[in-house]
């Protein structure tokens, strides 16, 4: 229980720091007879990864995944898999200053009092970095959900600062167009846009929050448990999981607030032989259990904690000082934030699959 | 993995429909010693129960707990609690027409879908009435959090469709001016103009939405584990598991997603020997993991989906169709929302804290 | 964690005291549409309880079990079973004495170590009563997997001090057969010397042990896991949770120790195109996982602790004392044993037939 | 649920096949400041690998142990810990015959079932080279017991084939007494008659079968739950996990079946104010709750399956043939079982050492 395993059936538990040796992922669950290799990983890892794009952190890692059980003749054996993705471009050096100082809007302060001690190289455990082997494991729950049961998943940015994208479809939406530029908007003239927010943002040795939208397609009626383990609720514990995320809705989300019944019910209609909602705003999910429509849901993420210019703080004795991070950060966390929040959707959705197999 | 369970070291079970014989509710892991009875469960159910006031549902249940094991001479032995509430004034008949329509905005399609069947008498597993049990568990654990750690849990309705209360600091707020009015938002006078809007809504044969906030005092820092089980992500988690809730966010929330880095860290300071933020727009948390400073966290609540008007949607053969609701429905359901909300922060912390313990 | 629950996928969760108000059992993880009533419940409940037979404690009770919860219309609805055993006979006079002196053989002193308190009246939690409740979730867990999978599953009394039965084929062992005499002994002979041994023992005001052995046919290949749940390790785990079993082997057992492999190995045949041992040393599981032989295991079971004479002891206080036991204990436990390992035997197969279904 | 996770508290999930590219252990839950390195993993690791001793297999495996993560500056930080082993000596051509073939006493057919596919290089998952990680982690689990609560852990070989030796007192056996003979029977001249025994059988193309014992010294008083989770039923689980066991019992274990109540309880006494029993046929556990006494119990290992004589079996399509091993297999198992069983024992100390702390 201490916090390091996702899922019931389909499990994943996760090792590392940010400047240790290196990270692991085990995943337990994956049925047999998945044609599975490294090559499945790296696509979603490169997205992960700093130093992909200008508008990211630039700190040098290839986050390389070596699959080191579970998988024999190409084909997944029904036994767990471990990944093992080494650290190369640690620098500790760059993290000295945060021995002794408690940064501002990071984890700093709440690991010596629940630990009595940090590794204060880097964000150490809190560190960002633990994603990537969420990644590698959710790229095999993608494969699985697509193969199995055709499930598709995509995220994107809505939003970045008071910049955002209208998505009149989130169903709709590619993963070519999510890529066709760094900061995964996938409306063209919003993303240049909140490019260049950022880089002005970094300019002023700033950085700045928003919104990732992600919506998975073809998922069928009946995933999710009646009481504790809605749907809804794993998604939003799975979500509220990432690191920066201060915020989860799906379908309307806080939008009912101001609604009323007989405009927020979505009318049941039969279209083809198959009951469907004529509207969507329940994002899916009804009872906490998947309804067949797409999945739709979003995440607020805040900005970056670590900033190249003083703030406000006290050192571990308690004296005030200041921090400046010297650090590689990223100016905006949105961009590299969405394969993060996939991964952790498709693990969510691979886990209840399972579940409802075993009904 | 069936869903009916919380917690890992306080744990909490349970069991029953809304037209059965009753509820149960078993709590696992209570710590021996502490005083109890079912006096210590009543006042939370009479603040969840129907038939409180004028602007709820005017079903009528007693909701009397009996507990049935794990209390001996008036304290918990450290056994599992056993809590049963029966059902009372059932009516199914009002509810006979449901058996051959899906209701829109209810589970009735999506438990077909799951199970094959489903108890048709009202909402059967997924009716709100199940969170009876979850509010006399939690007020177990309530108690325990106050006695042993001094914390303090308190709820109220932020906003009723258009209508917002300001509530400056939340952790000012008392139960007693909770309680004050029905409609369980502390200020007085908008208050009034929440019960002014509800009575109206139901008037209108219709239902809106609003925003609870909750806000738990006295949590030492360093509860919440660094990964998968962040402290938000449990209370997440908590609260999308409750019936209608489509948003959760805490601390500055969505607003983060427009704010500077500079902006939104909480500078560090250090007041009386303790380490403390200046602001706290971090809600409390950091890292997954308190800080010490009040957890502050608004839900999203959905209008009401049963509404005593026609609404368009289809029988269970797929035909078009209209239903009108005839049972006693709440026009708003965030007063009621407030315990229920309350009982699952309390069950996150309690299971928290005794991890912490295990430490 | 607090050691109430049973099971993933088919999880039994169970709370009471052997003087409180009564036992409650929740099964979560039952399929729907399984034909329930507590009818089907009441059988092993009578196979188990006090009262039944001159051999048996004459504590009077009807152990007469109430569905609060998960069938509707005479059918499972896939949501938890709530199962009500309210006490009735207890006496608690009878017990008083207990209060001040710690019973050998029993949990009295280990409880308080545990917790700092318990429940006096009799075994508390750690009464063999608890298994009451267990006994009705393992009669759905047996409807289950005869209705679902053809398992059967028997269970009989092997062996009372030094009188053994020859059983030599345990899957042709019937329930007609055990059924036959108090005892459960399935050979009528060896039977009728284990009552005599049982009545001679009583009049000795003393107690006897034995063995059970069990088995389970028609579970087909492939239930259990590969490494920590192998299927012999949670039925050894369910045994040994039941009060008074010291030991637990299945197949060979503790014969292996002087066997050479040459001889111990059974040899794989196909025999109308299924593969199959020529013999069962294997006891119907390899590498943790069933291979479709029957499943054999044997329980050894302790004398009865409670005896009707002076032992010695210390007080609470820790003074040197005696006690002699007034209430109404069994002078041979096997008897009533049976039913309950048959219980603990079809949860853990209810349990991994899920999980398989999930691969 | 897949069946690769130990523990709730101290949480222990393995991968890995035999000729793969080796194994990893996450261990979760370890509390902070305990000082750690690679150093403290080796002594278990040479004691469990092959090529050990000439009565040993002759795989030639280093089992060098890397540490990924959880310790920082020589000590544990509280964060995951993972372990790292790599294969050697695989050898898989040794191996090629078993593709086609079903090895009687292994898992090949099983594997097969359950997952309709295996790597069919060795045992793959089912190889007790698994057993390496969790030596691993029984390592850190015994340096905490030890210094944390002062719990000392001993196993030792008590018998081989008909061959058994005298222990009066498991609790006064020392390591270095195990140690001195490469079969780990703490009595000199019965291990010199196993050795004979042992190389006897090899020279027969045989194996041999035995049991060995096991001791926990120090255990406080209250460790173990009340119902499912007692201590007793999870060291039967864990020693059932391993692989070749095929009985598990404490205390007076199977010969509680012969006795009176009477002779077999264990009289309380009070000795230097403490509560003891003056015998210890109870094995150190009440009510599967731990008494204070040392904690004893033994295991039934089966002669290694793998034979270089030929045996009869079928092919994979169902054809009889016969096979004879080739690789380089235990004549006897028990000498490196010592370690896997002290290890597994350890594991389920530490977490219920945890569960117990939460109380």
């Amino acid at each position: 229980m201490a916090g390091s395993t996702w899922g019931h059936l389909f499990r994943v538990t996760t090792a590392g720091e940010s400047h240790g040796p290196g990270y692991v992922a085990i995943v337990d669950g994956v049925p047999a007879g998945l044609a599975l290799s490294e090559a499945d990983l790296q696509p979603d890892l490169d997205r992960r990864r700093p130093g992909q794009s200008k508008i990211v952190s630039q700190r040098q890692e290839a986050d390389s995944a070596e699959i080191l059980s579970g998988v024999f003749e190409g084909m997944t054996t029904g036994t767990p898999i471990a990944i093992l993705i080494r650290n190369q471009d640690q620098r500790s050096t760059d993290y000295s200053d945060i021995k002794e100082k408690y940064r501002p809007g990071h984890a700093d302060f709440t690991f010596d009092q629940k630990f009595g001690r940090r590794d204060w190289r880097g964000g150490g455990r809190s560190s960002a970095r633990e994603t990537s082997v969420r990644v590698a494991a959710g790229a095999i729950a993608k494969k699985l959900l697509a193969e199995r049961w055709g499930v598709g998943i995509v995220g994107y940015v809505l939003q970045v600062g008071d910049i955002s994208a209208g998505v009149p479809d989130p169903s709709a939406v590619t993963l070519e167009q999510v890529e066709a530029t760094p900061v995964r908007c996938p409306d063209p003239s919003t993303a240049a846009r909140m490019i260049e927010l950022i880089e002005q943002v970094r300019g002023e040795r700033d950085s700045i929050g928003g919104v990732a939208e992600l919506c998975a397609t073809g998922v069928p009626a009946g995933w999710g448990e009646p009481v504790f383990d809605k749907l809804k609720a794993d998604l939003g514990k799975a979500m509220l999981s990432l690191p920066a995320v201060l915020g989860f809705e799906y379908g309307a989300g806080f939008g009912v607030a101001t609604m009323r019944g007989s405009a927020n019910n979505d009318a049941l209609v039969c279209e083809d032989g198959e009951v469907r909602t004529r509207t969507n705003r329940h994002g899916g999910m009804l009872g906490g259990i998947s309804s067949g429509m797409p999945i739709v849901m979003r995440c607020a993420v805040k900005p970056t904690s670590s900033l190249p210019q003083p703030q406000e703080t006290v050192t571990t004795q308690g004296e005030a000082t200041t921090i400046e991070t010297k650090g590689r950060h990223d100016p905006c966390l949105l961009p590299r934030f969405v394969p993060m929040a996939e991964a952790m959707l498709a693990l969510v959705l691979a886990d209840h699959a399972l579940r409802q197999e075993a009904r």
